[in-house]
């Protein structure tokens, strides 16, 4: 996605040789208007496959996948939970999974009833780099009764596993953009 | 908002007497179609204030925001993040905040550089309850060089104090669903 490509390079910023900042319009300040044509972009490429449930993950993946909601026909959004709540009870699906970006392992859950029989979901995150966090969502829908749609990506981190690991699992993996290689002064991308 | 009353009736569980559950539309799952109804009222009641920016709380707040923020003109979300994150640097305004529902303390942050001289900010959350969060928000807003507009509720309980405290530092607070009592029998609305 060509537009995502300038915006990445005009406002993102690499520190060291892993963190891509784009926090000015994608995951702490979120431009509204962008994430629409985000959302367009993953509509056209899932247009076939009938989803009607979309599955993310607290925090940074809500906003895309609330404004990307809006461009299929009836399709509520599941957002799996990193921490215990008193919010969450009943029957809980749960997965493991390690973050690179804050340091930790935690399980991600979601309560079984939002993942249904009939339920087509496509997984929409913001960032794909060691695929743990994407792994352990497919893993959820997994265990429910549920069926796994695909996986929508803003940004993957080609130079990372993860885009392999999810590819060889035959689930379709659409990336907005893949980043090939980044440092302070510049971006390269695959795609 | 006669709809939403509806909703919570039909939709919603009271555990005990303080927690309301909204799980199947609010703050697990998501009814997108139901959120664009909440944003578009939101837009209503606050059409007069030039608001240019919304600034909301990780993670129930952010679905909320993004869909509210489409009824807006030009205007960006920024949500409060609770917890470190490698993502986040630069000067950080912060602010202590008591959670009821985990049980814990633990400083909100907000990169300085969204909030700024201009903007005029909507605070959007999924409930009020003690007003702690929202207190927090208002608080990094002060710190900052912009101006708050107002606040923007879905629920209220208009049991604890948390509305009371917003309305006494004389800042526009609409609540669309302001519950009166509850128990796992009834639900009682103020408005």
């Amino acid at each position: 996605m060509e537009l995502l490509k300038e915006k990445i390079r005009q406002d993102g910023a690499v520190k060291g040789e892993t963190i891509l900042k784009v926090d000015s319009f994608l995951n702490h300040q979120l431009d509204i208007d962008f994430l629409h044509k985000i959302g367009e972009e993953f509509a056209r490429r899932f247009k076939n496959k009938k989803i009607n449930k979309i599955l993310t993950i607290e925090a940074s993946g809500i906003a895309i996948a609330a404004i990307t909601s809006t461009y299929f026909e009836n399709c509520p959004v599941v957002f799996a939970k990193k921490s215990q709540s008193k919010n969450l009870d009943g029957e809980l699906l749960s997965s493991q999974v390690t973050s690179y970006t804050r340091g930790t392992t935690f399980n991600i859950q979601v309560a079984e009833k939002f993942l249904k029989e009939g339920d087509n979901v496509l997984v929409v995150d913001d960032f794909l780099a060691s695929g743990n966090a994407l792994l352990g969502l497919l893993d959820i829908i997994n265990q429910s009764s549920a069926t796994i749609a695909g996986c929508a990506i803003v940004i993957e981190k080609g130079f990372e596993d993860g885009g392999k690991r999810i590819r060889e699992t035959g689930v379709q993996l659409e990336s907005l953009a893949i980043i090939k290689s980044m440092n302070p002064k510049t971006i390269e991308f695959e795609n």
